[in-house]
């Protein structure tokens, strides 16, 4: 191994030389267009041995030629020429590569030689190397992304996202900002030449802006080094691990697809528990509770309160949550106190607290968020939107039916609050209103309560 | 127990009495009018004390002044009058009431003194009774709702819903229909003082526009019934069941939501299985799965085929697909046969296919369906949005990527074949649109396994 590499010029580059850039639709195309659009143009070389223009923008042939200041390349080559450039940048002083460029190590014993002979010229140099095989980083503070994402997912926020797969990636960020969720860093990772998972979590551990890391992971570079990055990281904030490659067939797709070896997986359970890591089982869940972790504080204890207006999911929840560790203990005294005689007598004092689509939800919400006995509170909001829809008119809309949540999660910003809005899109959109940014709106009744059990496991000994 | 109801009427009725309009906002004020836009205003009969008008429409003063053919009552008055509404129809020969009035065995003793005082009251008539504590039918095609639901949901489809609750009855029709999936028929039952799931089961069993059934259960009214009824309709078309109370916290719950004594977990889920019925384990799985049922045959074996545009989509597909009992085995001899020398050296001949965004999707598809050794297919489309609308002004829009998957269905009926579209909603609409009708879109890999080991699960013997 290499000394721990300094990822920040990955992140903060001065200039970028961008080599193969081209004039045929494809990544070599677009994304020097969509560097423009994000505001990099007056700091982006493009190279091609065949110079000319594109997109308005000088072509150099070599990166020799390159004028101005330049510490990363971005590399969109066919593989047989990656090699010869990595000899490029380092002869031009540049020492940061990420390598997009497909046909190494995943296609077979060719490319993996290819690959070989790829890392041996950037160490010559002393150049890292993210990649091949993937399609870079993407940094909101500063606009910087390797690969075309969409305008909206360029808005900033908490969460940190590591994938092996670029594709995977990709559609992490077309998704994401749907669900209100914003990203602080992103990095693909692809067959992981030089640079890896270790190098990033290290390096995310210690960013400001990232409160939360998603990471998902075919197959750990290096299974002990994973378990001490991860120990150091998440001293510092929650990593959540989306492990595949966890059944025979899983682990041979995972082969072919990033030359990972995902190993056994009661393994990877055992070690991801051990370092404080948090597992997520689905693609879903990874979204989710990512979302939760970086917006909520860890909870004090295991007790779950629920308020809903809906019977049947505040069950749904209440067996999950149990289900996941958590209690969900008889409704406290004083929270019985405090609603005895405010409420009417058809709402069951109970926890799970059902009061219907009724307009005593936030003197509810608020009587559990004020109890010691609970340590974290699970609002679950539903209403039939024909109704909701034929009182808008009257200024009855989600907020109004369900109050101000958002001054609720600031009064209590030790307490963990979510909420689960289940309906029409155009219900959950008003609720993730209401809810403001610091509540994290979920869909479903099951996954919000598994994300609140991750918010206890935050603080279970490792 | 009474001789099994004939339930027709409730679906079909010839005229509707509704007891308990009222001009303040609420059920009483919102159904007629949402009765009367579905077409009903002429079989529509207003009933309250104070007589008047409403929305233009007469209100008469009691059920016995109604002139018109009349065999559905809708009751949505106070409990306390519910067991005199109930002697009104049956001295006026109505035998079909939907009680939607709360306030009866849910809410405490004295509410279940009176349910049991208003069922006596129904049985000296020969009154059957869906209800108290629900939101009655939903028949889309004749337009019934006893509800307010959205004009979309409305429009007719295979799948039919029971629910005992009644909120969750509603969330459910508003959100179905997003996801292009359409309702023939749906009940909730609430406290089941008469009509219960299993009299809904042998009505649905015979109905022909049902396709497939979606149940939430808290708890069953009589166990035996239920596994003998689930028997008879497995026998003719999928049932898949969410059981909730499966935690001691969570059978607590259903006791004061719906009066449901739900019986250890375990039971049911031996009971269930034995039946035919297939398990739901979350919400989203309840409706992700009953859109696969309903639209795609049962699988004739285990065995999975994967076609796919992401390596990472894959493997996680791959991974549940196997913990669930089905075979991702290695590529078919035919398919590769089928293949080699058609696609490039860097795409791995494997199974899980990745063929990654390329032209490559369509024949990698058709292969796999014309493949004697797969029994089933998935295909998982995915593709970064900002290069899809990049692309979309040359006509590559998402059936440009990923072919007229519409008809391959067509071509090949009897293999199962559904698509996972992950990624942005945009996208997501695209792939609905070039899947067609008989094609279910999920946007969850895992969900999407699961679903297809449920198809496998219909042909298990029970």
């Amino acid at each position: 191994m290499e000394e721990r590499p300094d990822l920040r010029p990955f992140f903060e580059p001065r200039g970028i030389v961008l080599v193969g850039a081209t004039r045929t639709p494809g990544f070599g195309y677009g994304i020097p267009l969509s560097m423009r659009r994000h505001g990099w143009g007056d700091r982006l070389f493009l190279v091609n041995p065949r110079g000319g223009e594109l997109h308005g923008m000088r072509v150099y042939r070599k990166v020799a030629e390159v004028p101005g200041p330049a510490d990363l390349a971005v590399v969109i080559v066919p593989a047989k020429q990656v090699p010869a450039v990595m000899e490029e940048l380092g002869q031009r002083g540049i020492r940061h590569a990420i390598v997009e460029s497909a046909g190494f190590a995943e296609a077979g014993e060719e490319g993996r030689l290819l690959q070989d002979e790829a890392l041996r010229a950037a160490r010559r140099h002393g150049v890292r190397v993210i990649g091949p095989n993937c399609v870079g980083v993407v940094n909101t503070a500063n606009r910087l992304a390797t690969v075309e994402v969409l305008e909206e997912a360029m808005t900033p926020g908490g969460i940190s996202l590591v994938a092996q797969s670029g594709v995977f990636g990709n559609i992490l960020l077309d998704t994401l900002y749907e669900r209100e969720l914003h990203v602080a860093k992103a990095v693909t990772l692809g067959n992981r030449m030089d640079v890896d998972e270790c190098d990033v979590l290290d390096f995310l551990a210690a960013d400001e802006r990232t409160r939360a890391i998603a990471m998902y992971l075919e197959g750990a570079a290096d299974g002990r080094r994973l378990l001490e990055a991860l120990r150091r990281t998440t001293a510092r904030k929650p990593v959540l691990v989306l492990k595949s490659g966890r059944t025979g067939p899983g682990r041979a797709a995972t082969a072919s697809h990033t030359a990972s070896l995902s190993g056994e997986d009661r393994l990877y359970d055992a070690a991801l528990r051990q370092s404080g890591a948090l597992r997520a089982e689905t693609l879903e869940e990874l979204i989710d509770a990512v979302r939760v972790l970086s917006a909520l504080p860890p909870a004090r204890g295991r007790c779950l309160g629920i308020v809903t207006s809906s019977g049947s999911l505040g069950v749904l929840a209440t067996d999950m949550a149990v289900r996941e560790g958590l209690e969900v203990p008889p409704l406290p005294g004083e929270v019985n106190e405090a609603l005895r005689g405010e409420v009417p007598t058809w709402i069951n004092l109970r926890n799970p607290l059902d009061v219907g689509p009724s307009s005593y939800f936030t003197p509810a919400l608020r009587a559990m968020l004020e109890s010691q006995a609970v340590d974290m509170v699970l609002a679950i909001t539903v209403i039939p939107y024909a109704v909701l829809r034929e009182w808008e008119p009257l200024g009855m809309d989600a907020k109004a039916w369900f109050g101000d949540i958002a001054s609720l999660r600031e009064e209590f910003p030790y307490k963990p609050l979510a909420v689960c809005a289940v309906g029409n899109s155009a219900f959950v959109s008003g609720m993730r209103e209401a809810a403001g940014p610091g509540v994290p709106v979920l869909t479903s009744p099951e996954t919000a309560a598994r994300a609140m059990a991750m918010l206890y496991g935050l603080r279970r000994p490792s």
